[in-house]
Order: C-alpha cells, then structure tokens, then sequence
C-alpha cells in the first residue's frame, strides 16, 4: 500500500511487505524513543489524539510518539464534552475537527465509527480502536515485539511457533495477530481456552489456509511447553454461566514462574496485551514473573510508541528526514 | 481600539475598522492553515485554555489556532476538577491562573464570568463564551464567512441580503450577528421565525437605526428567495408549550436540495453555527446539502481557526513578525 | 542530595543545601517566567503530568513550568479513565507509562502511592501530592515565599518569626512547611489553633529540639502581633462536633485589614496555600486585604513556578544551560 495521506482503520489493509516497511521504520526510531537523540521533523505538525472513550495508555501512547517526532497534541477524552450526544453526524464532527490538525488518531466506543468518520475526514486518521471492531495498531505492536524478541533469539516469524492463552473467543488482540501470522509461513499455534471461548471458526479455517498448524486444547501445560511466545489474555467472569466455573478456568490458565520453569522451553517469551490485572483472584501472570527477562509485556508497550512513530513518518511522508532533523538532546538521561 | 494586550470580551468592542483589521490579518493566517507554509512566531508563548464548560470544538479551535502561531496550549476542562467549587473567587482564580500563561482563553458558564475574571488576570483574555452573553469569536467567524463567501461572488457585506432563520429569540449567535451588521450599510435581513421566537425588540430597532430594511416573516420562501446568505439556526423543543407545536415549526423550516432549488437564487449561501442536528426529527439543514458547494458551515468552522489566530497575533503583537519566523512545511499535507 | 535523575518524593530527602540549591536556581528561573526572555532547554523533552486526582491548578502550574523550559506536556486527569480500576498495580502503570516522557509529575490520592510507583518507574518522578502525606513542592515555594518576601524586608529565615494559624493538626501545609523550618536556626512560631486542631506532638518536639521557640495559643491577637509571616490556613467544618463551634473558631482566626491594622507589625506578610474560600461564611482572609501589598498569596502561587521549574532543571541537568538555550521573546507581555 502507499502510506502517504493514508487512514490506517485495518490491519486487513497490510501486506507482508506493508508490515516490514512499517518494523524497518519502527526500527529507526529506537535512538530517538530511547533519547539518544532527538528529532524535530514535525515541529509545528499537530495531532489530533480523539479519544471518544477513554482508553489512557493508548491516548499517551500516541501522543508521545508524535511529540518524539517534534509534533504538537491537541486531545479529547470521553464522549459528554462533545457534540455527538447533540445529534452530530460523525460526518459532520469529521469535515470540522479535520480542520483543527494534520492528522487524526480516533477511538470510539461503536465499531465501524472511525471508517465512517475517516470517509469525511479531509486529514488521514489513525484506528485507534473502534469498540469491539478493530485496534490496528495493537496488533501491529504485538507482532513486532514478537519480531523483536525472535531475532535477538536468532529466529523470524516464518517458522513461529506461539500459544494463544485465554479468551479466544472474544479477545481483539488474538483475533487481530492472528490474521497479520496468516501473512507469515509454516507458524504452529496452540489455541488454549475453556471449550466456550474458543477462537471463532473463521479465524481458524484462515490460519489453516494460511498452512498455518494449529493446536486446539484446554490443557495449559500442553499449550506452552513448545512455544516460543506464550501470549496470555484475560478470562472474563462475565463469560461464563457461574463465577465457579469462570474460577475455574482462570485457576488453570495462569501463570507464574512456578509453572514457567516446569513447562516452558528456557528463553519462552511470555506476552499479554495488558493491562495485567494483578489482583489476586484475576489468576493472569503472576507477579512473580516481573524478575524474569523473558517477560516481554512492558517491553510491549515501549514497543507501540514505535510503532505509532513508525505510522506517522511514512503517512505524513516524513521518514526520509528524520535524519536531516536531528538534534542533541540536551538533558539527563537514563534510558 | 488598540489590540495589543487587549482582553476581547464582546463585540460592542469594535468598530468597523478593527473588524476589518481582524479579518485582513485573519486572510493572511491562510497560509498557514492550510500548511503551505508554517510560522513559529509565538514559539514558547503560552495559551491558557481554560473550559470551564465542556465545549470540544471551540476549545479545539482555540488551541489549534494557537499551535498554528508555533505556541503551547495547557488547559482544563469542566468545572468539577476547578477550585472553583472550594469557594474560590473569579478574581483569586484570575490572580494565579494568569501566572501560568501569556494569554487565556476562557469559557464558563455564567454571564459575565469572563469580564470579571479579566479584570482581576494579569494576562489578555479572550471570551471563548459566557452562557448566554457573549460568544465574540463565534460571531467574528460568521461575519468573516459572509465576508469571504460574498467576495467570492464579487459582493460586499455593504449592501448584504441576508436572511436568518429560526430560534432569533433565544439564538446567541444570530443576535451577535446582527449587531455586527449594524457597522455595515444597506443591509436587507428577513428573520424567518415562529411568532414566539422572533428577533427581540431592541436588536430589530438598532437594525433600523442603522438604516437597514427587515422584514419579518413567518414564511422559509419568502425569506430565502432574495437572501445571499441564509443562516439557518436550531429551533430546541423546550420552548413551545407542545411537541407538536415545535415539530410544525422545524418541519415548516427545514432546508434540503430540492427547498433550495425550488426557492434560492443560484449560489446562494447557507450558513449554520453548528453543531447540526442530523436526527431525522431535527429538520434542520438535510444532508443532501452536502453535495452542494454553497453549503459553507464546514468552512464557517475553518473560518473560525484563521479570525482566533488574527486576534492571537494581534493581542500579542505579532502580525508584523508572521513572516520573519516562516518556515517550510516539512511533511505531506493535502489540505 | 544528587538532584540529577533524582525522584522528589519527600522534603525529608532534603537538607538545607539542598533547600538553598533548589532557590538559588529558582532565582534565575525568574527571567523567563516574567517573559524578559525565553529557553528552548527542554524543546523536545516530555513531562508525564499524571493526575490520577484533580488538582487543576498544581497541574497547570507544572505543566506552565515544563512549557517555559521548552518541553511538552502530556497529562492524564482523574481516576476513571485510567487502567488502575481493571486491578492494574502501580507497578504496571509505572512501567508502561514511564515509557512515554521524561519525567514525571504524579499526584494521586492514596498516601505512599507516588513512592510505590518511583521505584518501578524508569524515569524521575516528582510527588504532586499523595493524598494526605506529602506535597514537597507546596512545602519549597512556602518556604521560597518566605525566603523572597523577607529578603526584601532586608531579613532571612534565621531568626524569622511566623505565625501559623487554623487547622494545624491536619493541615499538609503547615506540618511539612514545619519541617522545612526545622532546618533554619532561631525560628519563633507562633502556632495558633483550637485545642481540637493543635499540631501534633511530633512535629512540636521536632522544632523545639531544632533549638526553635514555640507559643501555643488559641489567641489570633497573640499570634501575628510580633511575627513577620502569618500563615494562615482553613478551618473545615467537619472536624467540629457541631456547626456552631467550627463557626465559632472561624470567626476569631479571620483575618481582614482592620485586625490586621490593629494587631500586625507594618509589613507582616500573609501567606495562604490557596484556594482561598471567599465565601462570607468561611471567614479566612477577607477580601479587603487585596488591596494590602503584603498580601503574598498570588506572589506564593508565581514562587511555584519557578521552584518547579528549578527541580525539573535540578533533575534533567540542564540548569547549566539555561542561558545557552535562550532567545527573546517575540510577543507583547506586560509581566
């Protein structure tokens, strides 16, 4: 696809090669992310981070990745301040908000809203999650961690091998990284979740389409001790006819480093889309885990600041530049 | 008047003279809007952005126009987060939060909140809205879209057909408008209104000392069939006695493609302070309109980014300086 | 202390070189908040202005204090829209989003929860305040308040005489401020209060074995005529078994020109951590004192600027480079 004045509002719109451009790019902006340097090349640019539902990391996130890159912020957050609940058409909010920035990062409760939205935009808008729909940018992010984590493994994608724990069924994350390894080779994926929340048959038929090898069990163990990345995701109460049975589950599918070191090859990568809820009856990753390098969740989120400086480079057509609008970066630094 | 370091808090302000500085500095921020160029004049310079009524486009419009000039935007939003609850005067808020900024602009929901407020700031403040009061900038936009539009169509604002149509009661926006009109000459107006919503007596009786011709109707065709500029407005349920009384009157005063066609002279203008309501039951501007590229609300809403950065540059005495601090627009753009 | 990537969580980290560091570097930070010129050291930099409880202006003013530097601010505010209500631990919170910025700001309302969360962030934060334990910024620019309105009085805060007045018991204000005074030499406080709301022991016995002279008395006469600062704070209703003996109190520690007139030294100076209640029934500091120079409340909301300012240069070591970064300033200011 050409990146330049695009909207990104779907992973579907990637090929194999959109994704490596965006991770080579992604790639490039580690110096100024981790503060070695620093660039100015959209100074003067501005974001507008539209957050029709709150979502505070995702929000942050984006809005870093533009100031890293010189650019200004100008934000909402939650959907009473605005002019939706008057009776506004998302056309009409798009013709004018579209008028206040250069670019437009939009979440919003309603699935479909920002494809609708992005149609009247007259800037190039960013999905940054519609309801239960799509969160392109997630998806994106887990892939090039797990990208990241293999080759300082001195492995790649094609020929993955990864377990999917959890809420299949429901969970974004793992529909979304599904679909983007079906662009990808000989990957062996064990689906781990109670039978009720197994992940939808479409998913599965595109995977084996893909020749993809795909493992379908409720057995824990048998799900991680072959994998290279372990990615963990929620088990909601509210998904099952009983708080017993949900227990039950979430009793069975969690991690700790207890069961890490019986089960899992040395150097397994465990993954989880966060946030992690780490009350204890949430049976998730333990905290336990945090000592442990192989933990790749935090690494995750600085990953998707990347990724999202990524985007706007190639969409605003600035990637060829970064370079030219280097700076010093003046101030201590220990990161 | 003298602009710099001025607060603007009402239209009765100006003269024609300023208005039209306003708007000759506001045709030169076009560059700079639509990213032909970008200029870093107020570069570290301040706003402070201060909602204390949720208000997302203005407040975004604001914020945007200041960016524009290369300057910074704190703000706040809504009035539960404001010391305000505490018992804390308008003149102590003024006191410190003019510390924090090198111009404000401020919304609240009280008549007169803005004036008293400026009186105790040590910085220019711009009234961004004071309840029913006053909305200074909303009506210098409007003034600058008929100003533009009619120029377009080789006219002037001297000699104006103008008619506006519905809540002219209650409407803060059609009031404000028609005392800018009244520092104009030969104005036609035809206030399309219900009986119960028709202009107030003392702005109708300025009109006529200004030596303007109203006509006072309840009839949408006889009002727009001469009009340059129709000014549509939203007539709100709560002030009929019935439902049905309220829905006769918005039914009677919709405007869609084949009302215009039937009724309006070739490119005749419609304008709208928006939001509009697009609800089916509203009947207030169809979106078939949207097609039609005498619809100019959308560019009303852009309009309103261009006057907030004249009076920004004016306030703070910068107009001479846009130039001197130019500089390329480094990314894509396709506005 | 080292200041450079240095959490602020406690005054307690300070001694009183440390305090004269902080202020001495505040002092040069004058110049820019005034506007007489402007620093871009920070331009790029990223302030975290995370506000997981409302405090509208603590959060503008270090939000305006990382602006002036140069850098940009990204802020969250409230509790609602944040991960930590899904069962994320602080810990988490603190990895991800020590992520995005450079450093970070973070009130929030549970006491130990800034603590808690520095130790897993990756960049430096500074307390805004943790519920009722500590707001070390509020305590420096009381303190800096202090320092400044004597210096001027030709007098330091060796030998100073003060009066604290109100709620001494569970005023954060008063009690780390105390502390701060611990440092100096020959300090007289004057600490007035009803019996129920006396200071507490600890904080009584730490300044008396600092070598300092203490009077307790529920007399307001008693306690300003000799001092030179009076500080006073705010009496709540609901630490009182009934309305009428918290009015009762409140009646007798109000201050306005005329007991100032009778009771005070000229030039005794009144101080106040703000908001201010100005409704009649909260018999604070009238208003008629507004008019009084010595009045320092709006002087004291200013100090805090500038000593936010020092610790985020302290912190970022960039307080050597101040002056390299400077540049005029463009627009009109009456500062």
């Amino acid at each position: 696809m050409d990146f330049v004045g695009s909207h990104i509002l779907s992973i579907d719109q990637f090929d194999r090669s959109d994704i490596e451009k965006i991770f080579a790019v992604a790639d490039r902006m580690e110096p100024y992310a981790l503060r070695r340097k620093k660039t100015r090349v959209l100074e003067g640019a501005i974001l507008g981070n539209m957050f029709f539902e709150p979502s505070t990391r995702t929000r942050l996130s984006f809005g870093a990745a533009f100031n890293l890159l010189g650019g200004q912020v100008r934000e909402t957050t939650g959907f009473a301040s605005s002019a939706l609940v008057k009776g506004e058409s998302l056309f009409d909010t798009a013709r004018v908000i579209s008028g206040y920035s250069d670019i437009i990062c939009m979440r919003h409760p309603e699935s479909g809203s920002v494809a609708e939205f992005s149609q009247a935009s007259r800037v190039p808008v960013i999905n940054g999650g519609d309801g239960s729909n799509e969160h392109p940018t997630q998806a994106l992010l887990d892939l090039y961690t797990i990208k990241r984590e293999l080759v300082d493994r001195g492995a790649g994608i094609d020929g993955l091998k990864i377990a999917m724990i959890g809420d299949l069924k429901y969970g974004r994350t793992v529909h979304s990284l599904s679909q983007l390894l079906g662009l990808y080779k000989d990957v062996e994926i064990y689906l781990v979740s109670p039978k009720e929340l197994r992940m939808p048959d479409y998913i599965e038929e595109r995977l084996r389409k893909a020749g993809h090898r795909l493992v379908v069990t409720e057995s824990l163990e048998e799900g991680i001790n072959n994998a290279q990345i372990v990615y963990s995701t929620r088990i909601q109460e509210e998904r099952f006819k009983s708080t017993e049975e949900a227990d039950l589950y979430r009793g069975r599918f969690r991690i700790n480093q207890a069961i890490y070191t019986a089960n899992c090859q040395p150097n397994t990568v465990i993954m989880h889309p966060l946030p992690r809820d780490s009350r204890a009856e949430a049976n998730e990753l333990d905290g336990d885990l945090d000592a442990n390098p192989n933990l790749a969740i935090f690494r995750q989120a600085d990953n998707g600041v990347l990724v999202r400086m990524a985007l706007f480079a190639l969409i605003l057509k600035v990637d060829h530049l970064l370079e030219k609008y280097e700076r010093e970066v003046s101030w201590f630094t220990r990161k």
